[in-house]
């Protein structure tokens, strides 16, 4: 069975097994007190080019979203959201569980608009009875989108802007911040990224990790933030699991021939710079050969998951070959699926994919 | 630098490194539906005797407290926990932060004693105020406990009777379980846990994991629990990181010499068994060596801790050459520290401690 | 000042004093067990044509409103509420702060329509990632609602036929139920909320009470309910307080000769009724008078709040002789403002009302 | 039936509910922004000498510790209270349901030691495992305590100065401050209180008031406290359901001849003064009567409670005649009651139960 299901099937990057072995034995203190996690600090914050950035390590995205935005937020305060966005659909309520509303606003192809959300805020603030209204107290955004789109600098640092201006924090899920990065045409880069936000995480799960993602405070993580992770149930005991993986996703693609050029690089030179750009090469490949067999795209993505709408029937022939995620019901007759490409995914792969799509396609 | 601080200094028993290589590229879905959780839960089942028992897999041991009693609990009760307890003294709070109080008795060697217990609950019923108090929802024990004592069978059985005459859910947390079962002169097995206990867990991270902890119901998981661990944050991707790590702890400890010996087995027969035995071995000649130097024990612990009274200078000497725990300060001029065994212990470590604790006790 | 703003202006009905006077210094146990509460309780029975219901006295319409979907949620399950919904909105996230989304539908004239609420429920169930997402566990609407439209009958049973089919509580926000029980047209009787809701509150303190609201169960309370109650913090020592009040709404309006008369009755015969009745007498005058202006209305509301929209300068000058309240600006020049009238509204105000708005809206 | 149960038994002063029928149709804004709560906020601020304070009303002690305590702590944070707390025992979790741990020490007589505290506070911050622990951010004190005791002025400037040298607040549950106040012997002023905590409130439903509490901040309150209220369901919609009545409270008790007097004054000379005043007088009648009946006082209380320890069948044959409140189980054959008095408490009320107890203390 072909699997383009989704971005964390398979277990991880040969180079971090490498480096859980190389380090197994290793005694290091908890917590995320250890040498590993102060490495991958390093790394991070040089990739970012945030020397001052607090950098903290969680176990999943939701868990992520939850403990942070529950760090930023005051409790009369909500998140803004697009309708779309992650914690608003899909996290089962682990915000409203923290005690924080979701304040949503319309999406564009995934996006929140800068001038919508300053509309928003506008009106929340003007509003005569907004005491008795959840005030917002952080703006949410996912780059690339639950749709694979991405912001443009333009787009990002207008959100920031408004943002700013309203001394709102504005958070980013980087869930798949690798493959956005990565993208053609992009101009965002993880610097921008550091200057623009004032939290985000870079995705560890679906780029490569076992698990993992670093969560990057520019200015400097929230107070008390270790006994706020704690009592989430988030901190975890042998934090090196995670600072293995983040220090050697951060570190250079390339290693030297001698073994060495471990130093800091630039994110594009490390080894979570080249998984991303690998799954790029994929999905440009799987967007080729779905192109060529006529199918219909859903949106435009530029980021590793493809979209497109199939009649019923070839949807389930297809699926009796190849695993992909539903998505939507479209109409009666046709629904929406997505392939996703990843660190793992193989040009023979693709290459499978087009004989199968051949055959399924042909009804 | 000896380190005898804790039993999570180090990554994992090779043999999960080496699971995690063996697995890596198979394609499997996420959020522990992969083969590796179903094979896990097969195999613990086994080993708890326990074959209708639902397994679920979380990261870590604050995490699974959390959780399990948030879902356990009703919205108006709380849960009895001794008051040296780690959910009453060092999760940060992770209990009321889902809204439920931790109610406090006695500890008596870090153990609940089955007949306050009952006085408790009887009291509780009988006072005429009760509808003003938060109701005892569930039980709390630790199994070693937070000093490494352990219940006897006994024990264990009077105080799930108690529970169960009251319809009470007995949770057990058991962070560092295979050193217990493991321990000289325990009479409790992984059955009895499963026989005795609503709910459990089996510790991995303490007990050569690199991280994990198996949460069993062995009749049955609370209503939509996924969703429940969704909405803590708690809900792993890739759970086939948790699902392969107990898959191979609960493998035979021996393998055949044709690699096969992959049946089901006993939980003493199982890796975990193996490394549990293995700390054990360790602690007993680190308690022989620690006696023959004359140290005072803080208390009497069948298990990998071992906590001795120092004073103050010899306390300081120690600390310059072996990383040990700050347990409590016990007077003015003496300090309790912890040393703890664990899967990665090896003899050597233990002779170079016994040759550093002379030169530090002489003074 | 001419007050026309909202139906909390005053203070209480005068036969309310005259009750809080004749029981003063009669002796009562605390906690809702008192005997006005008692009595209060068989009258809401008999008015509701619900022998076996529950009824519970809380404080206000936020706290009623979180202490019922509290208890009526599982903690998976989010509460079903029209994008109006005063929960949704104006509550201050009082729903989230204990731990629930609520979900929103779109709103027609303030009202969920049974045909959206089931697709939603469908579409919920056939989401092969429901177990992701907050889980639909009430239902909640208002009525009147927020903007003084009414469901009638048939649409009340359409939603409560589709709540039952998924064994989902439907709950009835009656902030204001007086006004709409006497509304001309509708064909919703107290009976019909008790029969077709599986929790209800009926409101006093916009219908003439000091405060209070009473919480009906048609069919019994969620378990230990007073406990639940507590520990929300809107359990009231003096319960009297509420008993008084709501023994005194559900007494008849007219007293016997003889002072005597104080059998059970039905809703419409009670003072409460009759309270409703003068609103809308009142109401349906304004609403000449407003016409008769040649006032815009905003919407066509059957009851005690009525909405125009003003010119801005119209507007102005309106505010500077009368209290109403603003409700939303309509477009550049045109803002749309609240008049409600209550059961302390007199004839004279309409009348002076009705020479202020000849001579401010002659411009 | 005598009713000696509690304090909270019968209605209100008559002066409130002629305040009630005075204001009664007067058109007032709402939410606590009517010149009522204007009223009572000024006279309170000079019966407090605080002339900077804000003062918040509340309808119930459980809701008012609540939502103080709420918004004092932050989210990683917990109150220290003494085991015997209201707030630890008797409010079936309601600071737990906010999400923050009730941390206890010992009481004595009811209160906390400040010696004890300082020991607590510093041991924590010695702890060098204090971040994976609840933080103390709050101190709650009850004055009078659940027992009756009182603090001294040294012992509570002790406390206020332990908790000022380490930023913590100082909170004050006065839900019997009046009777406190006027205790004999008392050298504790409403003007020390407010000096010496951070943020307090004057309870009325227990002192006089039909319902509410006013929360005094003396240097102001905490951050969007009108949204924070709100959202805990604590907003009341007809503020002047409270207003009106600390605004009575705190009149001067005896007016003019000529109905004038109304002017602010100090809080001895205020109706809450009186009533405080009234109750104390009637109690030192009640332990003279229970003295010279031979009962064993349960400890010695100098404010409107009072606790007798009694033999189970004279206890039996009490509770026939006179309503007293069960507080403990002594031993197997004894039981200690409360009786108390309040503003309602007449002679002859105490004259009737001297008889009762001769007949009953005979045997």
């Amino acid at each position: 069975m072909l699997a383009f299901e989704n971005d964390y099937s398979e277990g991880c990057h040969p180079r971090i097994l490498e480096a859980f072995a190389r380090t197994n034995l290793q005694s290091e203190p908890g917590y995320g007190t250890d040498c590993f996690c102060s490495e991958a600090t390093e790394r991070i914050r040089r990739a970012c080019a945030a020397p001052e950035a607090d950098v903290v390590f969680l176990t999943g995205g939701t868990q992520t979203n939850q403990v942070v935005l529950d760090a930023l937020l005051k409790p009369w305060e909500g998140v803004v959201a697009a309708e779309t966005g992650h914690v608003a659909v899909h996290e089962a309520g682990a915000i409203e569980a923290t005690g924080h509303k979701v304040l949503t606003l319309p999406q564009h192809d995934g996006k929140l608009d800068a001038g919508e959300l300053e509309a928003f805020l506008a009106a929340f603030w003007a509003d005569e009875n907004h005491e008795h209204m959840v005030f917002p107290g952080a703006v949410y955004v996912s780059h690339p989108t639950e749709v694979g789109t991405l912001y443009s600098l333009a787009e990002l640092e207008a959100l920031s802007a408004v943002c700013r201006a309203r001394a709102i924090p504005l958070y980013l899920d980087g869930a798949r911040l690798g493959y956005g990065l990565a993208a053609p045409g992009t101009d965002v880069t993880l610097p921008d990224v550091a200057r623009l936000c004032d939290a985000f995480y870079i995705g560890g799960t679906k780029v490569g990790a076992l698990c993992g993602e670093a969560v990057v405070f520019p200015a400097g993580a929230p107070a008390h933030f270790t006994t706020q992770v704690k009592s989430h149930g988030a901190l975890v005991a042998k934090g090196r699991l995670l600072g293995v993986q983040f220090a050697e996703l951060f570190s250079p693609a390339e290693r030297g021939a001698d073994g060495a050029g471990d130093g800091l690089c630039a994110a594009e030179d490390t080894l979570y710079g080249a998984l991303g750009a690998h799954a790029i090469q994929m999905a440009e490949r799987l967007r080729a050969v779905l192109a060529a067999h006529g199918c219909t795209f859903f949106l435009d993505s530029p980021t590793n998951q493809q979209f497109v709408v199939l009649d019923n029937d070839a949807c389930e022939r297809l699926r009796k070959q190849v695993r992909v995620s539903f998505w939507e019901r479209v109409d009666e007759g046709h629904t929406a699926v997505r392939f996703a490409t990843s660190w793992a995914t193989r040009p023979e792969d693709i290459e499978a994919l087009d004989a199968v799509l051949g055959e399924v396609l042909r009804g």
